[in-house]
């Protein structure tokens, strides 16, 4: 594969971001499994929700660019994902391990915010309008979700926050 | 390894905080090579000298804490750099590649302000003034190359932004 152009590079930045969301699908249930907060688990119940319609989004995404979509293995999220697997493996559970996978989550968020951010920069640049608004949504979702996570860690959310609780 | 408190939590974050720079230490370099573009030459060649100080800064924040610094494999950013090498392989030299480089160092960047805002977060916590200083310091720095880099790609600092090169 060569990237000759910002078309291109824009095609190779949803292939990306198809395996990235296709592997966040795999993963999140199993987060879900081993969060022990309510709040928690449900946060990253609804979040495989919201990943799922990411997904259909991005498919819509290569048929505006006339292509069909594909995904080419994202190396960045299986360091990601293979960091929450150890977060798993090795922490408590219990309000330990939730504050490990609530730091885990939130660097696939911010893994996504970024790789969200350069496609619709390069969406703009080559003027494709619909595309930068179906990207500006997820972008907006993903970046509510990592707001979530950290209210959650904080305790905005709930009585006492998941940090404060693995205190105890 | 067995994490069973947010104290021990917290020096678990440190470790891969320290592997994750240490190998951005390692990559910068090559990314600086890769870039045609001075600006962004100099950006990467900047933000290598202030990760050297992000790594002391972590050694300083092991000791507060009482410990020997200590690295654990990061395997997010294993990933991330990856990413930034296929991308120097498969891309065009000149604009086209240094549009891809952006959107590789702003995916580092993000995973460095998620890990050290999560590590800031169990700091404080966990009371540890001087350790949410040296923290802050760095997450306010990390959030800086990200947004000089985002000028850079739009062209808020260059006569014409990168992405619009890349289009010619």
């Amino acid at each position: 594969m060569k990237i000759n152009s910002l078309d291109q590079l824009l095609v190779h930045e949803l292939e990306d971001l198809l395996s990235a969301e296709q592997q966040l699908v795999e993963a999140l249930p199993k987060m879900a499994d081993a969060a022990s907060d309510n709040s928690l688990k449900t946060a990253f119940k609804d979040h495989l929700k919201q990943t799922k319609t990411h997904v259909t989004r991005l498919e819509k995404a290569f048929k505006e660019l006339g292509q069909e979509p594909k995904a080419v293995t994202c190396k960045g999220m299986q360091g990601l994902i293979k960091e929450g697997e150890e977060m798993i493996k090795n922490a408590a559970p219990g309000d330990v391990l939730d504050a490990g996978l609530i730091g885990a989550a939130q660097r696939v968020e911010h893994y996504e915010m970024a790789a969200y951010g350069t496609a619709r920069a390069f969406a703009r640049a080559l003027g494709h309008d619909k595309l930068i608004d179906l990207l500006q949504t997820t972008l907006d979702e993903e970046g509510g979700t990592n707001k979530h996570l950290t209210q959650l860690a904080e305790g905005r959310l709930t009585y006492t926050g998941i940090n404060e609780k693995a205190l105890a």
